[in-house]
């Protein structure tokens, strides 16, 4: 079963997806700090309470994350394609809960950037705390996986050598839709693909990964506690639209889709904005 | 007069100094996302609940900010120092609250890294919320002033071109000791150091930053709205151990200090630990 953190009416709540329609969970407001996978499981179904999804606004699915960690490079296509060394430690950046939007949110482009790119993305939704986590057990720690596109501003990112100010800004982050727990898809060699316009931009799959998941788990977890609703953005396949000749940046009416077999498919128009649209978190 | 968040009995409270007094304010539990300056300064005062600052345990001034920014290279001694260009545009990185600790805690040696390094700073606590901020208009979001060691795990730090997993080790981060608020200090020139065991390592004076608090308060704004509590360090002069020859790095029992003039002074003892120390917030 998976799970989605949607407004209904102005209420945040937390829904099983049973079909097309969400049967809210009692108690849960959001899915983040406070829910674990026994949570998840556990919680009653308020039946009666059934809403199509149709009729909801569905919310980043972590709104919260205490931490975000971004991975770059993390594919074999990609790596090569920034001419870069295949490295021996993951490169690891971060970004802030304000960054984040719901999976069919309009991505607004802010006024000051002209380079506005996409990175189709698997995110990893942590479920257990655990610090100096070993490889072996770190699918233990897994809630479930999600899709996020990870909207950077390339004129921001290469402003100096670190990312930050690429990574972060506000409202600029779909992931959703849906929490899928790892029970529910085989991820290992799940394919993922981007598509804007109509037009494939990235397609690869998740057995492309240099640093498997597990692997990332360990390794974040060395130096900070993963705690329940923490976020891995595990890395982008090649295709990305700064790479390209000639390049490509989003603009005003795109359609962009990211889709991860299994687990669900992000799908955003892009307006332009002389104000990023916020989201109350 | 100043504030500090503080742990006396198992309860977290936000006190004002005064002396080496300090007076509970009522309803506040923390300094951070619900403070703005008006209600540091509006709050009642619980005169008769006073305590003696050494019968308490000082937390991190802000104990859980939703965003840390840090600033690489800002003072003109450490860019020389660093080898590298003199910037446009400053450079920044993320850090999360898991990393912070108490202005008099232990910093506790990871066994994983052999290079921990300190970095004396100016923190910069936002007090109300804004986006797009003007140069001209940033001294108005400023809650006040703390002093940070920006504790650096050096092998971690350049394992590849981003910092993050050198710069994010849980319970590393010493913050504090109060909040001092801009009316209290002049804060454009007030000389900063930081001192191993006796020996000064580090010595500048805010004036020497290439990036001035407007500046960063209003280039980080850019892309993301500020919040009171959210938290702003500013860079490190030169002198930091791993550019010396021979190269210092902290060990089992070393004292280490960072000062600010006019807003205070941070004294952390360097523990070695098989298991960091947490800070539950």
């Amino acid at each position: 079963m998976s799970y989605a953190t949607f407004d209904h009416d102005g209420i945040r709540r937390v829904g099983e997806l049973r079909g097309t329609t969400l049967i809210p969970l009692t108690g849960i407001s959001e899915i983040g700090a406070t829910t674990d996978s026994r949570v998840l499981s556990s919680a009653p179904r308020e039946d009666t309470g059934a809403v199509p999804v149709d009729q909801v606004r569905l919310l980043p699915v972590v709104p919260r994350p205490a931490k975000i960690f971004c991975v770059g490079l993390n594919y074999r296509d990609h790596v090569t394609e920034s001419k870069r060394d295949v490295p021996g430690y993951p490169v690891l950046f971060g970004k802030f809960a304000t960054s984040l939007i719901g999976p069919y949110d309009d991505i607004v482009l802010p006024p000051e950037s002209s380079q506005v790119d996409f990175e189709g993305e698997l995110a990893v939704v942590i479920g257990r705390a655990g610090r100096r986590i070993a490889e072996a057990d770190a699918s233990a720690h897994v809630l479930g996986y999600a899709v996020a596109n990870d909207i950077t501003m390339r004129d921001y990112q290469y402003k100096t050598h670190q990312w930050l100010q690429g990574k972060a800004w506000d409202a600029s982050t779909p992931i959703g839709p849906y929490l899928v727990p790892p029970d529910e898809v085989t991820i290992e060699d799940a394919g993922i693909r981007t598509v804007l316009n109509g037009r494939k931009m990235q397609e690869s799959d998740l057995s492309q990964l240099m640093f498997s998941i597990p692997r990332l788990i360990a390794t974040i977890s060395a130096f900070t506690a993963l705690a329940p609703g923490d976020v891995i953005l595990t890395g982008t396949p090649g295709g990305v639209g700064f790479r390209r000749d000639p390049q490509v940046f989003l603009r005003d009416g795109d359609e962009i889709t990211v889709e991860v077999d299994g687990v669900g498919t992000l799908r955003n128009t892009v307006r332009d904005g002389k104000q990023p649209v916020g989201v109350s978190a």
